[in-house]
């Protein structure tokens, strides 16, 4: 009978770079700073290292490239890709291999150096062997969601701009707090609002940034982990859901859910025992690429009803000082999008959180904080979804 | 306290395509081939799969592209690479997640296709920020290792073809028994010897052909393995080590031996309980990529001591009927290597050879299989070893 992976790991230790336009450094250079730092953290050196899992989807070098960086001699670097989920996979692969025994302390590391690559977020380059899928940019491809999103809800497109533009608001108003993301500076609401259109209706501020950065966890299982540090993070739950069903826009496609979201959200609720996760979730980052995918996500997560994210979004329940704050570190919006990157910084703000080490950010007493990745397009995508805790049990 | 990932999980269906130039295939008919028959060998439906994992280092399409090909709705597809190892990587990752109680069912499967890619085994274009490794093909970097033998034993340019040809035509006779391989046909040693040359002293039967393939593996606990089959094929060592301490070629550099596969041998040996090779691995499947890399691993992993392994194969030690086979099915010498299916390729050897349905090539009641797989060059790759049993304990 299969255990469930709650309270078999622990994350000791946690770097991550400042995100940003690197001109200067290469993924050697991040990789080196972020496991520095979580090695740092942790109390450990690269020889205590067992074994390494490495997230990137663009960036050239193997695995032999972070070996080569860190020094770790004959240990194993396993690369792993999904997508933009691809660093949320090097966290989720590296806790199952300390889970099965094989290792007792393993580094997950991702990185990207988007500036240098080309990378544009333009068309989709994988092959489409029907011929359906349109090929499209990504801001074109989320943009979807939001008339569809504003039809169901009887939204003016004006009230959905603003909905969209408070969302980005709050994102960069919580940014300007963090000085490891890409822009620190709050944006006023008339100013997103009124932002030249990428791809109708997102306006630049509703699209997250190009950037390069790294970020990184030491692993351990949980009955090891207080060798290492008192206040350990302990994983609750790790999915990812894949899918494909949606391949092709199909006419009657609803664009106003991003069904891997629901699929991953009740697997890992049920793997950590959450029945209420507006209640029971303290906290999230969840993968803000654009504006209304955050929308979106709200209610795929359950941590709006249907109909209601707008609503709750203009009350504040998603500040800093709401409810249930989203995007505590400022998210995509603030940050960049440094993909194989991405995954392993949303887990550094929860372990910062849970320690109380986020400074103007903090959010009071944190119990239980949740992580969402997602990889592809609305209508073929993966969601990942990490749940994670301050406390055993 | 780690715990060994022995005899935690089985491996209980197995698929393998025909290899060979399938230009009228593409990437995902492979991964349907191998993967129904490994659904039909273990007598499951893909429904009944958890999760998957997936080995492919150069063939376009993510997890999603599995996904859409098996029909398996939202269960997770992770990608991994790690350079020729990466249908090896495939299966390490998915042993791990299994052993950790994540899920219980779960698929490795690995693909390429080589043909179509512009593939030729042509130069390395890694990054190479030191500017200290030679830009030359794969036949070339191995070619060192024949002549760094020859003089380190003695041997005779005419001694060294020989041996290296006895090779190549052990495995082209152990691919003349298999149906799936390539290349079907027994080569004689004089032709083998006297073949036009493609990186001196490696002539054109020393070199592995360019094909394309996939193979796949149903893997659970061992505690569930009878629920399927009578005769399971049980993991008892994974290991991959990845070197870069020797990235560049220095002076000195001993091309007689791959450092990265001692460490492999050294940690699976320890991990399976294995204390003398040559008496108790019944089989092996080895990364004959060229004739020369084939003889190096023989003393890499303890098959023949320092300097005999030429006499060894002189001596037929290694053939089908010798003391201990190594590439009964053919090798990469009859399979080519389509890269992300060669390591689940030579899994899919030892448990046919477990069952006793290996036909013309069976072993007589073999109780440990090695398969070993190598990415990389020979100054700076990655080695994974595994060790199977027939039985427990």
């Amino acid at each position: 009978m299969a255990k469930s992976i709650a309270d078999q790991v622990a994350v000791v230790g946690m770097g991550c770079t400042q995100f940003g336009e690197k001109w200067d450094k290469g993924p050697e250079d991040m990789i080196l700073d972020a496991s520095v730092e979580a090695f740092a953290d942790a109390g450990i050196e690269s020889d205590d290292l067992d074994a390494i899992w490495y997230g990137t989807l663009l960036t050239s070098g193997s695995g032999l490239m972070v070996s080569k960086t860190l020094k770790t001699g004959f240990i194993p670097v396993t690369r792993v890709e999904n997508k933009c989920a691809s660093g949320s996979e090097a966290f989720r692969n590296a806790c199952y291999a300390v889970a099965s025994g094989a290792y007792d302390v393993v580094l997950a590391v991702g990185v990207e150096k988007l500036k240098d690559s080309g990378f544009s977020g333009l068309p989709n380059t994988d092959p489409d062997p029907d011929g359906t899928r349109p090929n499209i940019s990504a801001p074109a491809s989320f943009s979807f969601l939001a008339p569809a999103y504003f039809e169901k809800y009887g939204l003016t497109r004006e009230q959905g701009k603003e909905v969209m533009s408070r969302i980005a608001w709050k994102n960069h108003k919580n940014g300007s707090l963090n000085p490891k993301a890409q822009y620190q500076k709050e944006v006023l609401m008339d100013k997103i609002m009124n932002a030249p259109m990428v791809a109708d209706p997102l306006g630049v501020f509703d699209c997250s940034g190009v950037s390069d950065g790294a970020a990184a966890a030491v692993i351990v299982r949980t009955e090891d982990a207080h060798k290492y540090r008192r206040n350990p993070m302990y994983v609750k739950a790790l999915t990812i859901a894949a899918g494909t069903g949606f391949g092709a826009i199909h006419q009657d496609f609803d664009f106003t859910s991003i069904k891997e979201n629901n699929a991953a959200a009740t697997t890992a609720y049920k793997q950590a025992g959450i029945k209420n996760p507006q209640k029971e979730i303290s906290m999230a980052e969840v993968h803000d690429c654009f504006t209304p995918t955050e929308l979106v996500i709200y209610e795929d997560l359950g941590f709006s009803e249907r109909g209601e994210g707008w609503k709750d979004t203009l009350n504040g329940k998603f500040d800093l000082d709401g409810e249930l704050p989203v995007n505590p570190d400022g998210g995509l919006k603030s940050f960049g999008h440094p993909i194989g990157a991405s995954g392993l910084r949303m887990l550094y703000e929860m372990y910062k959180q849970f320690q109380g080490k986020a400074e103007k950010r903090q959010i009071e007493d944190p119990k239980f904080g949740l992580t969402h990745n997602l990889g592809g397009r609305p209508w073929e995508c993966v969601s990942f979804l990490s749940i994670v805790g301050k406390e055993l049990g």
